[in-house]
């Protein structure tokens, strides 16, 4: 494992060392697992709470909390402590590049097309036509069908299976699993039998596209289903046909998009939200998680709950339906006062 | 590409050609993306709008939107426009059969009965005593388990697992990373421990069943899991262990449907909906998307929400919701127009 | 198949006899599908309707219900039918172990610990550094990253993969399609682009525990994420990174547990549940199936509901939303009384 002085690395990002920037660092760790050799860091208010506990030795600190940091811990003070945890991960952590070449086992049809620094792991299966462009990377077991397209650098991990004429950008990652180009859940009711529509469209996903594990992104009927540039999408999520999601959206675990729906630019959908088909959700919307979306979202709007609707009246509605069982013994007592008096005072305007 | 006249594609699925039939026609596209040699549809009243601008050589027009077509393109007039886009999509893009025969990387156990025209992909696994019926297709690194059996003509796509014994129909499609027959999730606690009780029941799924991507059904624990005729199944469903599916059933992504429910014949389950164990969904209901049913449907019944009731039931009572922080500041009015004369004009009947 | 007498059966669970001891039992089946050489059981008061029209050779019934079978059915007696039936089962149906052996198109690397007694299937890969303790099972096609340590008995199904230094206790079984230590969902914003933080942390199972067929479990960012002894976790599940199970836990069919929450021991999370990150799901809680927790939830509680709460309440909250359409209704009538006594009686009070 690389080792670093607390200088080296503040130096790296950019951050301000307070302390012995002296100390070796060969790892990072939560502040209350770290050892005498690892850093940790403070990036969420809850967490200055273990620093005095703390046996690291050095922490990562948002500037904003300096005044807050009890004790005389070595510090690295930083603006984006996100950004700067990744570049100090990405020293201690380097990523490994595995070695090009095509594994004995690997099945590459003849007329593929295979890039510079490719690396085909054992047992794939590369159909033909397919391209692969320079330092791609197919892990163990993942099925390429006729007719792919794959970008430069992008990772295929073992198990993936691309239906024919997927076209996958650059500097892609794509986990165990997912399922791409999948035809489409379409069918014509004819004699009393669904069946099967033809599923004649493609599958494009843009550059810095990330693919969770298990994931399913159906092709389209007639025309593409589409995921737009540095969008990342996580585990056991489900894109229909004809489905087409901006750049930079962020759609997390679960989530469910029904055929023909978009997804616009930075774009936030939460765990296990539903979306319906032939709806817009705009630019920069964000749906709470679970919500289940049956109309169009606005861009920038928040929307949460079933059905969705803006998240401040879902919020009121449901700090009302709180008070329900109470409102409605109120509304009995108004009900009996109102008789009461009725009866014990007959009306004085009869 | 095959290519066909205006006329000949009218023909074939029984429609009326109103303009030029000899222009030719080589794929079908949506109206704002088709080109020239394209031909295009209008299913639905909201995409007549696009008809004025677009490129297509000619549209499939459902009969009753005829009087509202603008302009002078080329149409085809059909009563059920998805039945014939079905036909037109099966003539231009005709399906590709791949040549039957048995990879050499292919394990296949001794006493496996494969029928004519079957077709066994790269490192698929077949478990001895499988029975393969005549045209069937195991797609890339497919796994049956021992003592299945697999109808005429019926396709697995790559990576999917069949555990031991699990009996599909003929004509089924069972799309990648689908897992049938795993074993269900039951236990007994036994002295504190959640014990697994063997499932030793099996997984039954009749003809003309589609199953999606990364879907799992469960064995019976004792009987069988069961799907029926024509039923079709999206990507990342789960039944669980012995429920029973009828004919024609519609189930869509996400749906989760716990052990030993039945749903009906002509069931629709809308995406990411959730049935409880042991309760009846009845023929033709419909459960709206991501409901959550936990008690029985009658028969061609709608419901949604969670928990699921009848769908007129469930929006009138969300429209209600809607007005819930309306409603309490009117009932804390009418509250305090009582108390105000209750204090400002004493009873009359004192 | 094995067969036992009724006798021998009761007394291996511990149960009394009534009937006919010395009748055959080859099987076990539901009490209307049972033929006359199988057993059957009523576990349920539910399935005692069923009981004077089986053929069942003999049935396992809960002490509890002895007083109400009605007929003169051969019967096993016992307090705890399902443990009861779980040793009935293991008996009729008995496991099979696959002899041990590496089949010849395996591909283990050189320097990876393999225990005695392992069988190791075709065309799986096991990464380099790799320990596969005695009598561990590899599935077909299953990919086992460098690193990973697989403890004693543990079953790994087909097409399971193992991302590296993902670490897996004792008798577990994990299904296929199961993706364990894939790299966390996780970005650090920079410059307008979502930026991958390395997740260099571990996922650790420990033993005893069961692993649903395509459910995911992301690695650590920093630290691990990890699953308790003994816990049972269903089809479709995703846990996010630094997620904590604890011990004997059990959860349902498409749960969804963002990053960094902490289950509880012997929480129970039905099916399609939802928990957001950084919570606490309490030792012992219960999660109603869709629930969607927000905030931490008590040890021992039960919650139920978006956003779930109490169980009780949510209940109250539902039955008082039913209730809504006919409350606003009453709040009109007792605004119009208001309204027209102080019209057509002017306030006694001026």
């Amino acid at each position: 494992m690389p080792e670093f002085s607390v200088a080296h690395l503040a130096h790296a990002v950019g951050g301000e060392v307070v302390g012995d920037g002296s100390r070796a660092i060969d790892g990072v760790a939560a502040l209350e697992s770290a050892g005498p050799r690892e850093m940790s860091l403070v990036a969420n208010r809850r967490y200055i709470a273990y620093v005095p506990a703390t046996r690291a030795a050095a922490v990562l600190i948002a500037t904003e909390f300096v005044d807050e940091i009890p004790g005389t811990l070595t510090q690295i003070r930083v603006a984006n402590p996100h950004a700067a945890l990744r570049g100090i991960l990405l020293l201690l952590y380097p990523p490994v590049h595995p070695e090009p070449g095509v594994h004995p086992t690997a099945i590459v049809a003849e007329n593929v097309q295979v890039g510079t620094g490719v690396r085909i792991d054992a047992y794939s299966v590369i159909g033909s036509g397919a391209v692969l462009d320079d330092g791609v990377f197919i892990g163990a077991h993942t099925v390429v069908g006729e007719g792919c397209e794959i970008g430069m650098n992008t990772v295929l991990h073992p198990h993936v299976t691309l239906y024919p004429r997927v076209q996958i950008g650059a500097e892609c990652v794509i986990h165990s699993g997912a399922r791409l180009g999948r035809d489409g859940f379409g069918y014509a009711l004819v004699d009393g039998e669904h069946q099967k529509m033809p599923q004649v469209g493609g599958c494009r996903i843009a550059d810095k596209v990330e693919i969770g594990a298990n994931t399913t992104i159906d092709r389209g009927s007639i025309g593409d289903t589409v995921v737009g540039r540095g969008t990342k999408i996580d585990n056991l999520v489900h894109l229909g046909h004809n489905v087409r999601v901006g750049e930079r959206a962020i759609i997390i675990a679960q989530v469910g998009v029904a055929g023909s729906s978009i997804v616009g630019d930075g774009a936030v959908l939460a765990g296990q939200v539903g979306v319906s088909g032939h709806l817009t959700i705009g630019a920069g919307a964000r749906v709470a998680a679970q919500a289940g979306v049956i109309g169009d979202v606005s861009p920038g709007e928040t929307v949460s709950g079933y059905p969705a609707r803006p998240h401040r009246e879902a919020l009121r509605s449901q700090a009302a339906a709180f008070r329900l069982p109470s409102l409605l013994k109120r509304v009995r007592a108004v009900e009996k006062a109102l008789l009461r008096r009725t009866k014990e005072a007959p009306d004085p305007g009869k």
